[in-house]
């Protein structure tokens, strides 16, 4: 997906801040703010809005000299999910339709937005996983995603960030173990999941997972490891989880199955539904 | 009022609505965002945000080669506001103090929010009468206003909006009518009131009414012509009205009076209240 006009101040925003949240020093602020601004000068439009995303948080860590800003936080959110584990996996196996559950699930976790200044409340998860549940959901997708994954032999699992890798777990755990890897990025960028969230969450100890390569807060592939490429390159079936990844991966002629909220107006137009919608949709 | 790091994307957003209003043409878009990139890196933050808007809608109007883009709006806001004063001098003269409940009209003005995109509806200019009537005024405030205008020689009143200005008008007739110039912006710029709304307000018939000299949303000094910065210079009161009056003069030693609703937040910080709260202040 392109970068839109609309884009360019929500990332000065967002950049701000994530300064703001990083440190409190500001004369690097100042320093970010103006690197922001000389990138939005430079920024090439064609690229999705990941790319730009990738070189603030970059140039937020350098600045600040801090190579993972966000650690507190995920380690808490991971903490917070695992909690959740058990009474979410006795749901699922509960329910009518493990695999549909399970998808739901993972869904509640892209809803829950683990946003970096908020602290999880026990409400807001149960809110998000009430909705998860009753949302509509395209059963089309789900029986064609159940084919999908009968007939691969190699599924890749793009995950998203970390506490909501989890509710990930959930779903994983409802696939075919053999032929799941799970994807997180290759080093830490925001909140996003790396392979030590994966291990908290305890994926590695299920499913072969496997980092790809790049700092960016998607699956922008030509920031990824040549090995990662190759992996993509291979897979029969991809499921991408969050906007992150689905702006860097919508365009690539693939078998992909998208998994997310629609947080962002201009991914919602992209995709063609409401902000807040609840998508599991196939490409 | 110096630039925040907020203001920035907030720029980015309105000069994006801005130049969507004034045109269809997506090449002019891309081309006045393009534009507004280049000036978000060369910004200098020591400058009032006015200092940018007034770059950014001069190249909207450039651009789009349309020297008045505003021009039907400004003046549809005119004829709504005229067919309410009536109704609105009634009040004033009805009044047990007339001067305060004409101060509060005039802030009503500015609470409207005469948006570019918006029609005017008729609940909405009784609600913002209604809340200005009701609302916190500081009454020192305003009996130093009342004795400010009895020493003063030479008053002026910075107008901001069209339509708007219909309200300043009540309150100009108020005031020692031989003591008042008001003061009108020196070109178009968004929907900020010029000679034109100035003489479609009535105001030219009841008072001298002066140009800036300027183009900017606001009352940037260094912008205005030599003859007005002399007045500015020589006038013994100046009553401030809005937002881009206010960050604008702000700073200067002279006898101000602010007449505002605080509606963005970096301004109500830079006031020392919420957004929202309706201002009658003495610098």
């Amino acid at each position: 997906m392109r970068t839109y006009h609309e884009c360019v101040p929500c990332f000065i925003s967002q950049a701000t801040e994530a300064v703001r949240f990083v440190t409190d020093d500001r004369e690097i602020h100042d320093k970010v703010l103006r690197g922001v601004r000389r990138m939005v000068d430079r920024m090439d439009l064609s690229q999705p809005p990941i790319a730009m995303g990738r070189h603030v948080h970059r140039m937020i860590r350098r600045l600040a000299g801090d190579e993972d800003p966000y650690k507190e936080v995920k380690e808490r959110f991971n903490r917070a999910a695992l909690a959740l584990y058990p009474e979410l996996k006795e749901r699922v196996k509960r329910s009518r339709d493990p695999l549909e559950a399970a998808v739901r699930i993972a869904i509640a976790g892209n809803i829950i937005d683990f946003g970096v200044n908020r602290n999880l409340q026990e409400s807001d998860v149960h809110e998000a996983i009430e909705q998860a549940m009753e949302a509509p959901l395209d059963n089309g997708a789900l029986s064609d995603f159940r084919k999908a994954m009968a007939d691969a032999s190699s599924i890749l699992y793009l995950g998203d960030n970390a506490g909501e890798i989890v509710f990930d777990r959930l779903l994983v755990e409802e696939m075919p173990l053999e032929k799941v890897t799970f994807v997180v990025r290759g080093s830490p960028v925001i909140n996003d999941a790396t392979m030590d969230d994966a291990r908290a969450a305890g994926l590695t100890d299920i499913v072969e997972v496997i980092d790809n390569g790049s700092d960016a807060p998607g699956t922008l592939l030509e920031s990824c490891s040549e090995e990662f490429r190759e992996r993509f390159e291979t897979a029969d079936l991809i499921l991408s989880k969050g906007q992150g990844n689905y702006e860097t991966v919508s365009h690539i002629p693939k078998r992909i199955f998208f998994l997310l909220k629609a947080k962002c107006p201009v991914i919602a137009r992209d995709l063609g539904c409401d902000v807040g919608t609840m998508l599991f949709r196939r490409k």
